[in-house]
């Protein structure tokens, strides 16, 4: 513990309540501190980015749902009808929508972040899901939307994403950076049943021997990758790089920052992990993390839903640290 | 499932997002709409209820504080240093502060309810904590505090407490609701030792011992209550008479819960359970009401601290419920 942290217990330690008694928000009150490097830390314009990208192995039927959607529910969250729109207006949380690779021209003037890599990644069953040079131009693109908010004084940024056939990308990423068996991180995503989900394993097996021989993490993930998932872990790098606050969602963006943690593993002092996602699998990725979720509400959404929700939580943390009154200002005897 | 519940099922199911994926926040919205009867809930002026009173058994020396912090804290939550106070402040909630019966002369003009029966209990352990007169004033008195809420459009109601020594009088409630060994129903409250947990156990097995004959619930909430907590019963029957959402706190108000549900056990049907306690016994407790808490972080605070800090997700519920987008609406394809 350096000193900033030391003093931070400290100071959580005198507030009027039994020792340790607020929890899992007391853990959070001393990172959030300890990234600012103060005793009373500030959440600036929070933000949420939802990266929307299709799949080229989504063909193989690997999701319960047919392409398309991914466009669709990008208008829809361009229209403020999903889940992380009315969880973000609830909160206050500015929330940027970003076409990283979606099959659909959406017209210039919507009010998106323009950073299409390709309509779609290829189908990594049988070649790299993008090529070098794309894998490149997700980094550029999505640090130069977090540096962008940053300049906009936004300090904590949660990391979201539409996608489907996300699912599988996420699980194969899992088991390279978990080491773990692709059984034990595949699941039934937006809501295969039994033989889909074999079916989706199978395709997944394929993908993974395919692939088999690399190790170098930016590699895998060209390999592997959605461009929505590399463009979150390039954000989540950059957002560390400004020593933002990382809100990670659920499953999907949890995958992307395994692969962020494989580049820079600093980053996750940054990171709060904002719910135990019911896609099977997630457990074992936040095991491995050795971190404990804020929310376990059984949800499996994406989006950043996550993140809007555990925000709140967030900012109870600073605002206990920041306004509670201590046993001596209160004049309230210890034990 | 009666009608709207099916109804609001239909609606739920219908959102743009994969079948069940917002988990336990889809349970609440069909809570909540089931419980006033509509498929657009709304939210009115939430309160948290803060009960305190004093407790003979604590000159036992069942807690790890002194039986004056009760009163000091009582000061704390009307100068808004508590974390009940920040945490309602954050998220709009109104707080009532309710002397139930404090060791302690509150000045007339406070800013607090006045509703004390005695300056804390007798001591269970030799006596009944309080007189069938002084259970019939608690009663009396809480209710027409609920009252006037409805009066105020509240609809949505928190139950908090402060009282030193009151997990003692929750874990004798627990053991006699759950019909539980007491060893499973006692635990650490604010901070007791191996040594001190092993005393508080030996005062409360005699307690129990000396009160093992009854079994009418409100003769057994006489015998082992705290005014706080009967005053807590009795406030959440009154509330559901109102039909109002009740959010149950911690252990403590969990106990105060079983009461009341041993009194009219379709109180549940209203009832939210805010956060899963890290004092023992809780886990258990909410087992046997086969209930899910919102929250699991570890807390053991009290004070309503969980029913603020779960208030936003129960928001969430309402607010998904009826402003989120349906597929037909948003043009988004189903699977």
């Amino acid at each position: 513990m350096n000193s900033t942290a030391q003093a931070l217990q400290q100071k959580i330690d005198t507030k009027t309540k039994p020792l340790g008694s607020l929890g899992e928000l007391e853990w959070l009150a001393l990172q959030v501190g300890t990234i600012q490097n103060t005793l009373t830390p500030v959440l600036s314009n929070p933000t949420v980015l939802v990266f929307a990208a299709d799949h080229g192995v989504a063909s193989e039927g690997v999701s319960a749902y047919p392409s398309t959607v991914t466009a669709q529910m990008v208008l829809n969250f361009l229209q403020g009808g999903a889940a992380v729109n009315v969880f973000c207006k609830q909160h206050n949380i500015k929330m940027k929508v970003i076409d990283a690779g979606v099959n659909y021209d959406f017209p210039p003037q919507m009010h998106l972040i323009h950073a299409k890599i390709a309509k779609g990644t290829r189908n990594y069953m049988y070649e790299p899901a993008m090529t070098e040079a794309e894998l490149n131009l997700c980094f550029t693109k999505a640090t130069k939307i977090v540096d962008r908010l940053a300049v906009n004084n936004c300090n904590i940024v949660g990391f979201g994403e539409m996608g489907i056939g996300n699912t599988s990308s996420a699980s194969l990423l899992m088991s390279h950076f978990c080491d773990l068996p692709l059984e034990q991180c595949v699941g039934r995503g937006t809501g295969l049943n039994d033989e889909q989900l074999q079916h989706k394993l199978a395709c997944l097996l394929q993908a993974q021997q395919c692939h088999a021989d690399l190790t170098e993490p930016k590699q895998v993930l060209a390999a592997l990758g959605g461009f929505e998932i590399v463009q979150m872990t390039a954000a989540m790098l950059a957002a560390y790089q400004q020593n933002m606050i990382l809100l990670i969602d659920g499953f999907i963006a949890s995958s992307a920052f395994l692969a962020a943690k494989a580049i820079n593993p600093d980053i996750q002092d940054n990171a709060i992990f904002c719910h135990l996602s019911d896609e099977q699998g997630h457990q074992k990725l936040l095991a491995h993390l050795g971190v404990r979720p804020v929310l376990k509400l059984g949800m499996r959404l994406g989006e950043g839903s996550g993140c809007a929700l555990a925000y709140p939580l967030v900012e109870s943390a600073v605002t206990f640290l920041n306004q509670m009154a201590s046993f001596e200002s209160a004049n309230v005897s210890q034990c």
